[in-house]
């Protein structure tokens, strides 16, 4: 810790005035693996064996053979019982060439991208009124962060395969794709009013809504 | 978001900086009313008065002359500063003949809604890969409750205006409007990344892009 | 709270043990709405339906007939069950003429007032060493917010009925009224330690806890 | 309140700002000492001594010569700048033969609490509707706790002093005594209001208004 | 862990499941006490009792007669069933002449110290990369505080035997004592790796592994 | 959703169930870029860029010519500024051959692995009194996760390089070397008392002291 330069020293001390009021909660216990047999909310721990903190195949890439070119695999509290009640998620995401995520956001929870193969662009919308839209193209090592709760685009610009890891800091980040989610809606919403909300014509809706 | 003046810029700037690591848990003082002078985080107790937990007017309806039929009036840390720190917030939303709210979100509030006047329908749809659409017919004292981060659709089904009144359980919500926070996002989402997600011929997208 | 049916105790456990553990902060599924069978936590969400999230009567006056001349009316997770762990509470307040809310405090929730019709006057006390007394007279519009955990008192001023809406940002805000409680309370308080708090004749003190 | 100091009441607004964020919950730094200087939130750590994190005195009586026979002497984050936004504080609480604490509440934090010398009375009541006293007659080494937000009373009952070791869990409890709170209130809280609350003649409240 | 009946094995492994969901944060109930029948999650209040929020016996030192010359006596949750879900421990530490607590570290409390009795050094060290060690020499009557999750160590100073009283502010701060946790780790930790890490011969660490 | 096995629903049911209390906490804005200027606590929204939420480099070993066979190379608010407050770090390791992590522990974050090239041991030792050790040896594509506050273990078992990517849900985990953190304190601690608690020469203790 010796020797930093003044200027240096200043930033250390503003980032950590900046930060020291964020924070992150804890459970009551070492862990609670989920119980899947129903009969308690947490595993007796004495049952506890390390394959219920574990998961394997994140280097595996999921089938793309999908109108969207893309493909998750997901190590969360459901998959992974030991992540329950530990606030994380790891994703890893596939695109073909072309592939693409639609525009979607995670109500409960930030995500941190980091590319590990190809090229893609990421970029988030901010909330009302500015709409601001940032963005950037990554390559490989490339992080990006997404604010939780904020819309976001994902698109494949490499001519191979793109991969990409992606941590959350929930076990259920929860997800919302748009504009799916509006078009697949179950029962339906009013068709004249999404004409109007779109201002795009009724017979346009009419078949989003059978398209989704 | 043009032309602000720059005196109200530097006061929306330090009431940015003023609340940003507030959260909607209780805090350690009685209260912490945002200092609109930005030299300090709260205003010194001192000069705290009854006005800075008080506002008026939300008997009087908004202007709804536009093209939602639709306005809000809030009571909201903005503008009542001793909600500062303390996680709610009023909304008084009008809806003329035919008026709505186009589909939209709230990432940091969950949303509770109760109709003083007339009749609107009201509906969210939970999030992938559900998306089961909940909604009601509400008239007069009938309450509905949005849960947090689910996209939501409001319209009004009276033949005159019809007004609610709305909490959210922040003291500032977030909200993002769609289709209008991808449409009307700048720089511009990539024009056809949006036509593939929404299955949209590129050039209406391209109109969606100019009315938004 | 002397005989209720044993179904309704059961019931009142029940719910009791359901939502114990919840929180005025964002849960990890899109909703848990209360399960009155008391089988789960939250019920199986593909039994869930709009009336979940709903409910009427809020236009309705609460009966006055009672020696306050007030009365409240509640859409908390109580009678809605699909607020389970989101955190807010509506309460339509009616004041007769002269009606009033005795001094009272809400240890897990700030509340949020707008008068709706006639006029009323609330404020609230700050904490030791202060008790700085924070009051206004509201009328039709105004908006009035009492930070968590402080005591607040509202009375009638208007000639008829007054009626206010309040939101609270909790599930369960809990209330103690004063002098109420502490006279009401069984079994009873020791009469001198009373009377030397109160600095009132011990007599005094006999009375009260008889009134209460 | 009256006539403190200047320089005092600058350290107040700066010790206000300081904490007015912090929460009760795990922080991002390993501390964040208090800034006395008001230059900064916290601290620069190359400046922290292990003073920061001390404070003698506690085995030292307070003053008990007041009308309550009562006294306490706290180690918070007001006196211990090591303490802030770790949410703890101790108090010690002197008894003098038939000294009391009026009832009382905190609304932010449960107390702990185990008597070292002599023998007291301390109970709570639960909230409304049910306002059921739990109390209990300690003896040294006895350990009673008291709920968050719940109304409390403390009584000596040793023909000599009793001494307690409280610990709350925040650095700022709050406390509003009753009656206190409400008969000191400044501007005056409605005479005929308390009159009709407390159901005592209007010339008793005056009395009290004067007392307190 | 050897040997627990069935019947204690199923009690710890309730109180496991009942307060695992619990945070360090204010309930949405009074209390919830916890329920050692296993039947709910919170006893029915109705069968609450004083009791629940009470323990004796804090005035009684712990038996020093082992290698440590330390004992520990604990009113928290498991034996004060009233605290679950309320967030604090009271913790009496005895030390016999040359006492002492080996290093260790609490991952979900802050402790705050009094010393009651005695003189003992007690002192924690910084995280990475700083490794700061702040400690005191405390008499009777001083505190001092050890932010969450750093390693600590306490040892007895006085001729005679010290006590101090303890506050966490969690029901279950969790204890890793250093080196204890890793040399006692089962299955044991990789020998020629702990060499490693110590610098130390793998004799060494093979005694170590017995020792402890 | 359709046709579902029972089985299956019914461990949906339960998941759900189970983890429906646990919480995540969000902030009160879109985003609060650390302001590096110190002129105030996040950047004035009208400076961010995309650039304030991205890093590159992750892609590139660090450098693990040191004693260790380790380095780290991090993704977090200090080199993210867009990531302050956001609760989220991404870690990538690099172990040479026989290289390793000494034990340690992160007091403010659970850490989720992937492995990305190589074979490596992993594992964390629960707190006392169980002190149980849960490891497993890891190949490309595995995710092993480490509750906060464990102290854990890693180590590389490849012939070459082994390569992992992490992540821990706070942005400012703080990290604790075991034993590296107790023989490098300074000022030191007292060696005698290290002797007792390692129960180890003095003379090892000091020799300890002067490598770490």
């Amino acid at each position: 810790m010796a020797s930093i330069s003044p200027v240096l020293s200043l930033l250390a001390l503003l980032n950590f005035v900046c930060i020291v009021f964020a924070f992150d909660v804890s459970p009551l216990q070492d862990f609670c693996v989920a119980d899947s047999t129903g009969k308690a909310l947490c595993k007796d721990p004495s049952t506890v064996t390390p394959n219920d903190f574990f998961r394997s195949g994140l280097h595996l890439p999921g089938n793309t053979s999908n109108p969207y070119g893309a493909a998750v695999v997901t190590a969360s509290a459901a998959t992974v019982p030991g992540l329950n009640g530990l606030g994380l998620t790891f994703m890893r995401a596939d695109l073909a060439p072309n592939g693409f995520f639609p525009p979607h956001f995670h109500s409960r929870a930030t995500e941190l991208v980091v590319v590990l193969e190809g090229s893609m662009e990421i970029g988030f919308i901010t909330s009302y009124p500015s709409y601001k839209y940032y963005s950037k193209i990554l390559g490989q090592g490339d992080v990006f962060v997404v604010p939780v709760g904020l819309v976001h685009n994902v698109r494949n610009l490499a001519k191979g395969n793109s991969v990409a890891l992606v941590a959350f800091n929930s076990q259920n980040p929860g997800i919302t794709n748009l504009p799916n989610g509006l078009f697949a809606a179950q029962p339906e919403i009013d068709t004249v009013y999404l004409s109007k909300a779109f201002q795009l014509d009724v017979n346009i809706i009419k078949e989003l809504q059978k398209k989704f």
